[in-house]
Formats: structure tokens, C-alpha cells, sequence
């Protein structure tokens, strides 16, 4: 895109500053517009080395009320931010409904720093595009404005102003290693910009090129666009959008009632199958640890059929200071405003680290959907929204185990019945548990469909048949061991 | 998208009997809704040969009004199809607004038979891709529904079915030499039609593949899936669409008002001019017929500032057989009823011949955007749908020369005086010229705009400094010899 592109013809000074003027209140306007619509914003600022950003963002922000943005400076990722997939930094920063987020340098530094000086090439620049095209469209999806501005200034302005802030010890400072490369190298990171201009550049997220060799100019085109981009967004705002459908490979699963539940583990061979597994378990966690493979295990299933047992089991084999287990509730309303997988992503173990998660993003599918906390139509585009999440988990590295705890309807009501029974197992059953029961069939439907739509080859889900427990447990620790042995000899 | 694609379980049969019978109803429903909301809808069938495409799309139809949609069977292109761009025959087939345009076989069938017999690959490939993309956004953009199935089938099961149709001489000539082509070589098929539906599956226009196997099945799911898209294109219709930046060269070109306008010709150097330009011109457009190369004139500029003459002097040096003088008016009910480029695509010149608009595509911008024929969001959108335009047509091979006619005011003040004061002219001046005349800055502005926009280096304004008709004749002359000849060298 910089390869071809011609900047808008400079208006004069004094246009400039009158449309500045009126672009900044207008700014000042809309940004209560975007409160009251609930429309989460996110710009990212990109582009060359002492091209203007932090000081244009600097002015930009001075018409707004701080209550409505936040500033993250993409800097060098922190130790934590490296145990984590490429796209954690980002989906951390991404703001709530009605406020801005604005990200000075961000994916797209990242991404030609390793083209420049890892040789990222190939598959695998490919691959990190179309992590990045998936991120950004279920971000817009979802009803994010995503604004990306790219600032451009040629080689020679580059030089002029690198020389500039050098001269002075007040702020040599901003001026980076990594800047200097940039300047000395122009051409090949031209070159690297161009194409990843060109490759991201989506009807949904589309580049806006900012010419950056006058400030005042570039301030009015950023506040011009963003502008534009804020009106559009807030008309917008109820968009349906297409259901896009999977590429990403499936297995054949079977539907829940065809699923045999007659398997049965008597308690000697439990006893001593535990204590093997156990031990195992506690042997790989270590080579995980020091080969820092992360492991996400997701448990799913009816009420009372054994879910919290299940997982203790597991977790009991694991040195505490490398595992967790995560509860997932009711999202809160600093969550319910944010993309839904927010609360996944923020979530994720580190690397050499286990997350047990009970309960999880299946919520969308399942209670969100029966109980219409989300549209018709945000949940059907979930699946894809949760098969590209899981892709991003796999790509990084990651064990993904998917547990669907199974039981039948007369089991979940004898337990049930215990509990009830049970005076120190009563605060186990709830008026909830019993509504929930009722929809059985209704909520048999969606898993169906959930376990059909959602089994990838590289995250499927497995049923663990536990109207017997103990045989559930047992298989749940086999898997789980069958998949980190598998990672291990990758 | 094939290759890892997996099909969801058919339901039982009563099942499907159940849901086709719903779903044929609402579809009878919808094409009302569909008619009402002005919403235009363009179904593309692909996928395998015998895969029942035809057959399924014909009970499709049976539940719709015959007066609501089109069937158009995409066979092997015509003489005349052949000498247009690429995307001509598709363009030329878009529906009117609340209309449904069905196209058994399209630009799937087409881009794969050239990569397995043509040999496209590589950086033409990728432009055909690119091509495709833009068409569909653009359509989409405007507002069209562009659904596009991919009817699957394994190879045994085509092999099967192949054979059966073979069979029996009522049904044998069905099976056209590529489907037996294509059967022997399914593999190479598969891998051609895989990685094209990865290459062109984007939120805007997603890919639905059908799983083929069973016909009533597939007709469900196509029924199903057309449902969900006309149900979000109802929703969707008032959609403000994102401006993208062009990503085209462009040229710098000055301002209206910077333009030097006194140049003249004496009488006696513009008849020898004339006379040498026109020769050359004859001889050039023999050798363009010979070629086939295709040329196109576009005429825009101030009313009297001389486009009649000017285009009369072309015009009268070119062989009648050749050439076409197309005054461009208001649209139609049944233009403006559709993509506002309709009415130009289906205007084209056959490769070989000559085309010179008097006024343009370029309406969209002036005239449309001052008197708010369209809305905002259309005419922003507009540079960057005419760039791409104009890149088809270059693609395509065509010479594209644009001309803005430009005169200074008191010229026009002038002419238009002498109009009405010679009654064999009054004819030429109407009161709708003095209304424009007096929107003569704001018709300035969009001008500047448009041409700072719009030219691209591969179809660049020129301007024809016209207050002397005389010396703008000939450098427009000159520009389009220059233009031919420069291809002619290709």
C-alpha cells in the first residue's frame, strides 16, 4: 500500500487549522456518542520511527475525557507477555464497550521486527497473517471500530528528524536502537511494511496511511479518519453479521444419547490405575515444566456428573506451583463488556504451566444461548469464533484437552436425590440445578451441536462416561497423559 | 476449506422432510420480503460436476415467483464474451435491486478450468484472485447478497453418478467431456477447487459448502443457508460501509484553479495539426482492429467548455464499424436499480473497437454526490470502487484515455451567453446549465477531489485547457495516439 500510495494534496495552514478545530470538538462530541452506544474502540497507531505517533496521540488524546481511553505503549513484551500466545498482549488490551483503546506501535511492528531479524518467511509469516485477520475480524465481529493508522514519512525526513532529537540530550532518549536499523535499513523495512499493508488490509479493518512530514496535517487526518470511522461504527451498531463457515478440520463425533454409559471400574482396579496414573502425571508435569509446553484442560458436562471429582483427581498429581484451576462463573460486567473470549485469553496458563478450566468458553453455546444472553446470531458465529480461538492455543504450542463429562437423566437424578438427602452434600444442589434439568432436551440439542461443530482434529472433544466415576477419572487421566506424552516427542 | 471440511450429520429422513417443507415456505415468504426491502440477491451454484447442482437449484425455484428471479447456465462464454473482460459476463448478470439472480456454474468453474488446462498460476493467478475479491466486495458494499454454494461429492460418488447418466442415452448428454475429465483427475481437481475457496472465502461473501451425497439433504442445506443469508442482508440493509484508502499508484495533479488556460492555436496550425492527427489516427485504429486491443474515452468537463466538438474531431477520424459515441444520461429505472457500474460494464467496447463516453461513470462523484443522489458513504466509496474499475479494464488489456474538459469561468459565462442569443444554438442551453453554473465552486471542489483520487498512473486525468476549442482538440488528439501507440509497442 505504501508502494502506491500518493498523500492528499496539503490543504493550507489555514484550512488546516480550521478543520482541526472543528475535528477536535467533534472528537470531543463522539466520544460521548461512543459511551452511550456502547461501541468499544481500538487504534492502533503503526508505522516508521519518529514518524509523529506519540506526539499526534498525544494531542488527539487532549480532547478527550480520560474516563473514556486508555494508552498502552507497545514496548519490549514483558517475561510474562513471552509465556504467552503471539496475539495475549493484545487481546488483554482490548478495550470495553464505549471506550477507547489506543495502541501506540503494536502488531504490525512486532510482526516485521521478526521479519527483519528472526526471518519469519514463508508458512509461517503466513500463518501469523491469518492469526491476525482472524483476530481482527472477530474483533469486528463482535462490534469493535478496529482503526489501524499507518504513519509514513520518507527515508530522508526520517534521517532529518532521527539527527534532530540525537542532538540533544533532552530527547536522544527517544530514539531507539532499533530506530537507527530502521533508518540505516528504510528500504528493506519498506519493503516489509508494504506487504503486510497489503496482506491485512480487509474491508472490515482496512490501513489508513497517514502522511507524517507535517504534524498538524497528520493530526487532522488521524482525527478526520477516526471520525469517520466512529460515525460508521455507531450506525452500525446492529449489525448481523454472516456465519462464516469452518475450515478448520473436524472429527465425527457421535451424538450424546448414542453414547454407551455401561462402562464400569471396579474399585481395586481404580486404586491401583489412579496411583499409576498419578504418578505418571506427576513425572511429565516436570519434562512440561523444563520443556515449557502449556497444558489447558476444559471440563464440561452435566450437573452432578462428576466434573469437580473428575478434576480433583488430576490436579492432585500436579505440583501445585504450576498449575491452576480456573472456576468459570457468570461473566462480570467489566467482562460482559468485552469481546467474550477476553476472559479466556486473559486467563491463559503461562508456559510449562497447567490450566484446569471447570466450565468454559462453551458457556456461549450452551447456557448463553438457552438462556438468549447473547444473540441468535452471536452464538452461531461462536463456534468458528472458539475453533479459531483453540487454533491459536495449538498454534502456539499449547495441550488442549476437552473433557464433556456424560451422564444419563436417571443418574443426574439420583444424584441429585443424594444430594438433596445429604445434609454436608446439600450446598451442592441448587433451585438452578433443578431448572436446568427440566431443559434437558434443550440443552442435549446445543451440546450436540456444540460437540459436532467444535471437535478439531487438533482440539476434539473427549467423553468421559461417568455414570460410573471412577471409570471416568481413570480415562480422564489416560487422556490427559496420552496427550503431553504426545507433545513431549514433538 | 474441502480438504479439511467435514459434513454435519444428516438428519433422518423425517427430519429433512420436516424442515425442507418450513424452509420452502419461508423462502416463498422471504422473496416478498426480499422484493420489498429492494435488496439485491445474487446466488452463485459451483462444485462438482454432477453434484445436482441443477437439479437442486430447479426445486429451488419452484417455491419463488417467477417474476422475482433469474436463472442464468454459465457455459461456455459467447463470441462476444470472449472480447470483454473477465468479469464482464458476471458483472452484465447482477441482479436488479429486490431481485434474485441464481448462475449455475460461474467464475469458480471458470478460474479452475484455467488453472488445470491454462496453466494460470503464480502472479496472474494472484490478480485473478485480487479481481475477484473486489468484484465481490463491491457488490456486496452496494448492498447485494452475494450467497456462493459449493456443491461437494466424493469421487466414487461422482464416478457413480457419471456413470448412471451415461447410461442412458435421455439423460448421457448431461455429462459434458469435462466432467470426465474432471472424474479422471479428481485429485487435481480437488486441489485447484480447495485452495480457490480458501483464497476467496471472506466475511463479506463466505463460502457454504453443500454436502452433495443425498439430494434432499443438499437442498435443505442450501435452502437453510439462503434463509440465514437473506435474513441478514434484511437486517444489514442500511449498512454505512468503511472507506478503504486506494492502494492503487496515483499521480499528483494540480487544482483546477492552478491550471494555466491561456494556450492558443492559430487557425491555420490547427488545420495542418488536424489534418495530421486525424491520418494518424485512422491508420492507428486499423492496426488497434488488428490487435485487439480496446480503447476508451472518457469525456467529463464544464457544460460548453467543448466536449461535443472535441469528440466529434476523434470521432470523425475513426472507421464507423469501430467505434461507438455513448452519451451517458440520468439512469434508468432499471440502472439505477443496480451496482451504479452496471450501466458502463454492460457499454464496454469488444476488444478491437473504440469507445468514447460523453460523460461517465465518474457521475457518481459530481453530479450524484452535489444533488444527493446517493448518500455520502456511496460517493466516498465511489474512488476506490472506479479505481478498481479502471484497473479491470487496463488488466484487461484496454487503453483508457480520460479527459477533463476545463474552462475558466467567464469563458463559460461567454459561451453560454452566445448560446442564447444565436437561436440555431439555443437548443444547447437550458436552465438546468444555469442552476450547475451557479454551483459552479462546489462542483469545483468535488472536481479537485475527484481528480486528485482517481489518477491512477494506469488511468491518469488529462486535462484539456479548452477556453481555445481549437488547441484542446488537438492535444487531445494527440494524447490518444500517443495512449494507442504506446500499446501498440506492448
Amino acid at each position: 500500500m505504501i508502494e502506491n500510495w500518493v498523500s492528499a494534496n496539503r490543504p493550507t495552514d489555514e484550512e488546516i487549522e480550521a478543520r482541526l478545530e472543528k475535528a477536535r470538538y467533534q472528537l470531543f462530541e463522539r466520544q460521548i456518542k461512543v459511551k452511550e452506544g456502547k461501541v468499544p474502540v481500538m487504534i492502533l497507531l503503526e508505522g516508521w520511527g519518529a514518524a509523529g505517533k506519540g506526539s499526534i496521540l498525544g494531542k488527539v488524546i487532549k480532547n478527550m475525557d480520560p474516563r473514556f481511553f486508555r494508552v498502552d505503549t507497545m514496548g519490549v513484551p514483558t517475561e510474562e507477555e513471552l509465556r504467552k500466545p503471539f496475539l495475549y498482549k493484545y487481546f488483554k488490551r482490548i478495550p470495553e464497550n464505549g471506550r477507547f483503546a489506543f495502541l501506540d506501535g503494536g502488531w504490525v511492528d512486532e510482526v516485521a521486527m521478526q521479519c527483519l531479524h528472526e526471518d519469519l518467511e514463508g508458512e509461517q509469516y503466513h500463518n501469523t497473517i491469518e492469526s491476525i485477520k482472524r483476530f481482527e475480524r472477530t474483533l469486528t465481529d463482535n462490534g469493535y471500530l478496529l482503526m489501524k493508522f499507518f504513519f509514513h514519512i520518507s527515508e530522508k525526513e526520517q534521517t532529518k528528524r532521527i539527527e534532530k532529537l540525537l542532538d540533544s540530550k533532552n530527547t536522544a532518549w527517544r530514539v531507539s536502537e532499533e530506530d537507527k536499523w530502521q533508518n540505516r535499513h528504510y528500504d528493506r523495512y519498506f519493503k516489509v511494511y508494504d506487504r503486510y499493508l497489503n496482506d491485512t488490509n480487509q474491508s472490515y479493518a482496512p490501513w489508513y496511511i497517514i502522511d507524517g512530514e507535517d504534524k498538524k496535517w497528520a493530526e487532522l487526518q488521524l482525527l478526520e479518519y477516526l471520525l469517520q470511522g466512529i460515525d460508521t461504527a455507531l450506525m452500525n451498531r446492529d449489525n448481523v453479521v454472516p456465519i462464516l463457515q469452518n475450515v478448520f478440520p473436524l472429527e465425527r463425533m457421535p451424538r450424546l444419547r448414542e453414547i454407551p454409559l455401561d462402562m464400569e471400574m471396579p474399585e481395586e482396579e481404580y486404586r491401583e490405575e489412579l496411583e499409576a496414573c498419578q504418578k505418571k502425571l506427576r513425572s511429565l508435569h516436570n519434562k512440561l515444566y523444563r520443556k515449557k509446553v502449556p497444558v489447558i484442560i476444559a471440563y464440561e458436562g452435566w450437573d452432578a456428573a462428576g466434573k469437580g471429582g473428575n478434576i480433583k483427581r488430576i490436579a492432585g498429581a500436579l505440583d501445585p506451583r504450576g498449575y491452576e484451576v480456573i472456576p468459570i462463573a457468570s461473566p462480570e460486567p467489566h467482562e460482559k463488556n468485552r469481546h467474550f473470549l477476553w476472559r479466556f485469553w486473559t486467563r491463559l496458563p503461562k508456559t510449562g504451566h497447567v490450566a484446569i478450566f471447570d466450565r468454559t468458553w462453551y458457556g456461549r453455546v450452551m447456557v448463553e444461548r438457552l438462556e438468549g444472553f447473547c444473540s441468535k446470531n452471536d452464538w452461531q458465529r461462536a463456534y468458528n469464533e472458539i475453533n479459531e480461538f483453540e487454533k491459536e492455543l495449538t498454534e502456539w504450542g499449547a495441550v488442549v484437552v476437552k473433557f464433556w463429562v456424560q451422564i444419563d437423566k436417571d443418574t443426574q437424578l439420583a444424584r441429585f436425590t443424594e444430594r438433596q438427602n445429604t445434609p454436608e452434600k446439600q450446598w451442592k444442589i441448587t433451585d438452578e440445578d433443578w431448572r436446568n434439568r427440566e431443559k434437558w432436551d434443550l440443552y442435549e440439542e446445543a451440546v450436540d451441536e456444540m460437540i459436532e461443530k467444535t471437535s478439531t482434529t487438533y482440539a476434539p472433544w473427549v467423553i468421559l462416561e461417568s455414570n460410573d466415576k471412577k471409570y471416568a477419572r481413570i480415562k480422564a487421566m489416560k487422556t490427559v497423559i496420552a496427550a503431553i506424552e504426545a507433545a513431549l516427542e514433538k
